[in-house]
């Protein structure tokens, strides 16, 4: 593990990464071999510079004239991520967002393995989603502890939220993905990240406003 | 419509009005008439000079030492995010993320009403997804055009995103909510919104990588 070195680096670089990434993959499907920062910044009209310095937060050198190696960059890209090693899940709230993402094939190629659902409606408890057992909420803390779990997946209602959260924290998980629109609090030492779904559609909605506000047209539809 | 301002705010603003609107329908639910800022701040950890700003953005206007009408406060949100009319929207990509999305129940109560799923995978076409039946992709064209839709949403995997995208602007879509994790150019007009849960992963993972790293348990154990 002693060659693994995560540097500190901006939010923004961070979500750039896997759009990089992305875009690395299909290029080395495509056989090529070497790419440039100039290229890659061209695919997303981002600036060059500023590719290059995301890019070398991974650690990865690139040569002058040749660019980087395809497939060593996607490898230190992984790495950094933390996306080459496999994190064990545990996902709550298995409703329509927690059925989604228990089928969402791609997750295993980030490093998310989503290992069992949960949730407190008796309902649900004992129906398989996408090969996986939905178990009770209950038996959530000892095999967290148990199977050394470190990502909770929040998907229930935003009520539910923060009582789910505080058992994840109970249970020893480390980093919680949170798919529910409501404020949560945790302890010093714990990742929390929201997915902030109804925010991007926020963003959408406001700047549709803006735009249909000039002409008006939809808003006298409704 | 000639009451409806929409002001220009920051995208961090536009991000947290969701947050508060969730909170204040549930303390109107609770029965609760007049909020304050500091209320509010207390529940995200804000604030209450941030909460106050980005209140005042949406045109509503609190009293000293009574704070806002909560229910008048809710309607200025929803208008400000232009969640107070329902947007008719077509949904591409019929896999898991697009049922997802189609079983969403609360995206009513954001203004997002997605009309007709489409796919051009010939073994899902004509399958219902609750309630909508799945279309062929190449009827999005017309169909669009006909009921004058205004957002796409984009649930296809990355290598076709581009097309679809290109297919919703010639429809005369003017708004796209992307899923796919793709690099997506538009035309200049087009408002392009991604959901980024790629990017929220990478987020999560890396802090997490950062936090395992120092006491390495997890790394060793694949």
């Amino acid at each position: 593990m002693s060659q693994l070195k995560v540097r500190v680096v901006s939010r923004s670089t961070l979500k750039r990464l896997p759009l990089y990434l992305h875009l690395l993959e299909s290029l080395a499907d495509q056989g090529l071999q070497n790419v440039s920062c100039t290229q890659i910044a061209e695919k997303f009209d981002f600036d060059p510079t500023q590719v290059r310095k995301d890019l070398e937060a991974t650690g990865e050198v690139g040569t002058a004239r040749i660019g980087f190696r395809t497939v060593s960059l996607i490898v230190k890209i992984k790495e950094f991520l933390g996306w080459n090693n496999a994190h064990d899940a545990f996902l709550v709230g298995a409703g329509n967002m927690g059925k989604a993402l228990l089928g969402y094939k791609d997750f295993d190629r980030y490093g998310l393995n989503i290992v069992a659902a949960f949730d407190k409606d008796t309902r649900k408890v004992g129906s398989r989603i996408f090969n996986r057992e939905v178990l009770p909420l209950v038996k959530l803390p000892n095999l967290a502890k148990r199977m050394h779990i470190n990502i909770g997946i929040v998907t229930v209602p935003a009520e539910y939220a923060q009582e789910v959260v505080d058992l994840m924290v109970v249970a020893g998980i480390k980093a919680i993905w949170n798919f529910a629109p409501a404020p949560l609090k945790i302890p010093e030492g714990v990742i929390l990240e929201n997915a902030r779904l109804t925010q991007s559609l926020a963003v959408l909605t406001n700047n549709l406003t803006k735009v249909l506000g000039d002409d008006g047209k939809d808003l006298e539809k409704n």
